[in-house]
């Protein structure tokens, strides 16, 4: 296999493209902006998937299923909802097809055409929201614990593999709850699932904040974020929890009575996640070799790979292959002996370098005679020579080793990449010179939000949650602030 | 809880409506022809996706996902494909949303206009076929062996929960192969998951066999399937797998270089399986007073619910089902102990009957001073007191034997409702006076099929595969015939 892979350095969205289509996790599509995922890359979505269900469901969710299309009158009743959603709809306006009677093939049916037009869903509050109506009469109904596994579709213009496409993978929550304290208690609870997510699972670390009010989410009161800084010093929002307030109860007249019988509006939160994330996963953590890819959520763990001349002692190498295979497998382990005779050893480290599988275990001939395989990790690169007694338990411990390395060298990138500014020269030359987050003050008020940005092209990325109150100005209108915000500026070339 | 099912007797069809709604599997939703599946529905959607695809998985199946969309001139590339599918088709046109200049709210943007429609797809085998054309190179690609878990989109006019929606869940795989007896073994061997599936999982028997010519798959060679008989005699086609022959590759231009470097066509399956088949399962077993699951796919095994009056003796009765249920949980049991004060022992018994529960487990003072609890059978009604001392094995078994049952039950039921005729006026009495499926000659033309049809309202279910032969005349043109078919006649009010 010829990897042919760009270097970031020469240019850094190639190489994210090169990684992404060469390593096997997706290819663009012939329908614009929607791709394909292929098996290697569903694979990896399916571990995360599954993990995050889990997490989910121990917190006490459910999942159902709610219809693909919205009709177009529920996206208008929430006017900030519409307002954030309508430019990007998919619309459905006719149900049949027919042959063109002037023999121009296959056309719309004109007669068929829709009294309603259908949204394909952008997001789902306002056709679940429809349906809460009839769920809930009492406060015995509450709460309402509901997760949504789904594709849904935002007509984006420039797309990128996973980043940003027309349709992707997601999950929905959607909660409703008797008291607004509740709810938030329910968005904060999400937020830290989707953290704890990203650090233990995904190895990389987040910062829980809230958005500015410019950046809030169509419909939501409050919007909980979880911020990660990629390679290169971009940065990648990896999740987010709503606080919906009473927005959307009001929207659709869903009231519930209360203990003392009297009919209240119901209060809600989303969150989401989508397959975003592994594009995130795929910033984070490789190089230019190709995909480096966390333990726990790697599709393939460990590959083992004879090596061998002819057919001189193939079968005692088999053997021993199957045999290690067997043990892996017994232990959780997922293991792969590849003994494929069309491809070299050679090709074979080089794909499974690029397809990021974290430990590579060669084994020869004299390996066999000495009892040992040579062990090589994809984050590291450092080889060794392992005895094959105690094998399975030191995988074991170096796949625990290599998932907490990578959280800590990912952590100590973004932690070097964090600085603080007091003055807005001392900003905006930390933003032209250093790039990644700049800690700093703000007034608080949308109109200096909007002023940073226009003076310096730099955004209020989050709130940070648990942020230390720290007495400070302005850097901007030199007014008090009682804690630093945590801005960024989208690189000149983004991949978002 | 009022239950207030429909009888069986009184109306099936509401009877069936009932058991869906009200058992809290699924929901009619404000978008026409489309259902919200609950959570309960979707939990026991869960159960038996996640078998099957550890099955798909365990026959060497990954799986990927492809675009929703499909660009209208796909469609129309393979001829029987669109002439199957053009008639309900959900057709995206635009792309944007705007308000109104004239203040007439959220309405289309006329300029965000389509240069080609794109399809909502019906199934994927374009779009797929369409990708494949680049994955597909040499013979050292093949077989390739993809499934895809989606949801799909045919607009029917009349629906039917879980039957017949416009939209729905399923899988389908598309397999790629060498020669085309690689391909029908493909296509057979999933029909023997399916079929396995049916049977073991679902305890529904199937007939496995292949369509006529009239009956196929738009753009299929052959078409295998799995036929079910549903209580009161209705025939459901419970899973379908297509030999597609070379008809696709062709259709987008797929060939591989074959061992001696000869440009061939690819030959492909399809297969798949829908959310159809819970409708299935809820006529094959339930009964007047509810739905009844098979143990090994029902969301919930075994519920406790715990009998008191007052506050007496209450916290023992808790610590009891609770060491109980977590000694099941342990057993791999998922169980419920129902201890909610809000509603009354009656009331749970109700409401666990009407959701299928397989087992319930009743537990009062006397039975805690006695080391017993009342052990009740969802299928059979059966109850028995049952010491607390060795509870757990005797549940596991309980649940195997309830799950043989309803398997032995649903086939003998079906076993009956099969009945050979030999002449024409017999086969018509048949199917006035009996129902269910009748096995006679059939002289092979799509001619005499149509003649059949036109004549007796009956249709050829399939044409049973492992058919023993048998010499005999065409019950309608008296020509010689090798094998009897299974015919059936739809009733005149039917589900379907």
């Amino acid at each position: 296999m010829s990897k042919e892979i760009t270097s970031r350095a020469q240019d850094y969205s190639q190489w994210y493209n090169d990684l992404v289509i060469k390593g096997g996790l997706a290819d663009h599509s012939e329908v614009r902006g929607c791709m394909v995922i292929k098996p290697y890359g569903f694979a990896l979505w399916e571990k995360m998937r599954d993990q995050l269900d889990r997490m989910f469901k121990d917190t006490g969710h459910v999942n159902a299923y709610f219809p693909l299309f919205i009709p177009k009158s529920f996206l208008s009743r929430e006017a900030a909802h519409v307002e954030g959603f309508a430019k990007e709809c998919a619309v459905v306006t006719h149900y049949r097809l027919m042959n063109d009677p002037n023999g121009g093939g296959v056309v719309v049916d004109p007669s068929a055409k829709l009294e309603e037009e259908l949204i394909i869903r952008p997001t789902s509050e306002t056709i679940i929201w429809n349906t809460y109506r009839d769920w809930i009469r009492s406060y015995r109904d509450l709460p309402l614990l509901i997760n949504q596994w789904a594709n849904v579709v935002r007509w984006e213009m420039r797309t990128r593999l996973f980043l940003r496409t027309a349709e992707f993978l997601w999950q929905e929550g959607h909660t409703a709850h008797a008291t607004s304290d509740e709810a938030v208690a329910e968005a904060r609870q999400m937020l830290d699932v989707y953290a704890e997510f990203a650090e233990e699972y995904m190895a990389v670390p987040v910062i829980k904040g809230t958005k500015t009010e410019n950046e809030r989410f169509a419909g939501a009161v409050d919007t909980y974020c979880i911020e990660a800084l990629m390679q290169d010093g971009k940065a990648l929002q990896a999740g987010t929890s709503h606080f919906l307030g009473q927005n959307f109860a009001k929207a659709f007249e869903v009231k519930f009575s209360d203990k003392n019988n009297q009919l209240e509006y119901v209060w809600a939160t989303s969150w989401g996640v989508s397959t975003r994330l592994i594009g995130g996963l795929v910033m984070a953590h490789s190089d230019d070799d190709g995909l480096i890819l966390p333990p726990r959520i790697a599709p393939l763990q460990v590959v083992i790979v004879p090596i061998y001349k002819g057919d001189e002692r193939k079968q005692e190498l088999d053997a021993k292959g199957k045999e290690l295979a067997a043990a892996f497998k017994a232990a959780g382990i997922s293991v792969k002996y590849d003994n494929n005779d069309n491809n070299r050893p050679g090709f074979k480290f080089a794909e499974y370098e690029l397809k990021g599988v974290p430990v590579r275990i060669a084994m020869g001939l004299r390996d066999l005679d000495n009892g040992t395989v040579e062990v090589a990790r994809r984050d590291t690169k450092e080889k060794s020579s392992i005895p094959t007694e105690g094998l399975t338990t030191h995988i074991h411990q170096l796949l625990e080793t290599i998932q907490k390395s990578m959280f800590e060298k990912a952590k100590s990138y973004r932690d070097s990449h964090i600085t603080k500014a007091d003055t807005l020269e001392e900003f905006e030359r930390l933003l032209d010179e250093k790039g990644g987050f700049v800690l700093a003050h703000w007034d608080g008020t949308a109109a200096t939000e909007e002023a940073i940005k226009e003076k310096t092209k730099a955004t209020i990325r989050c709130i940070p949650l648990n942020n230390p109150a720290e007495e400070g100005k302005c850097i901007f209108t030199g007014k008090p602030s009682k804690q630093r915000v945590l801005i960024w500026r989208k690189p000149l070339f983004s991949l978002f």
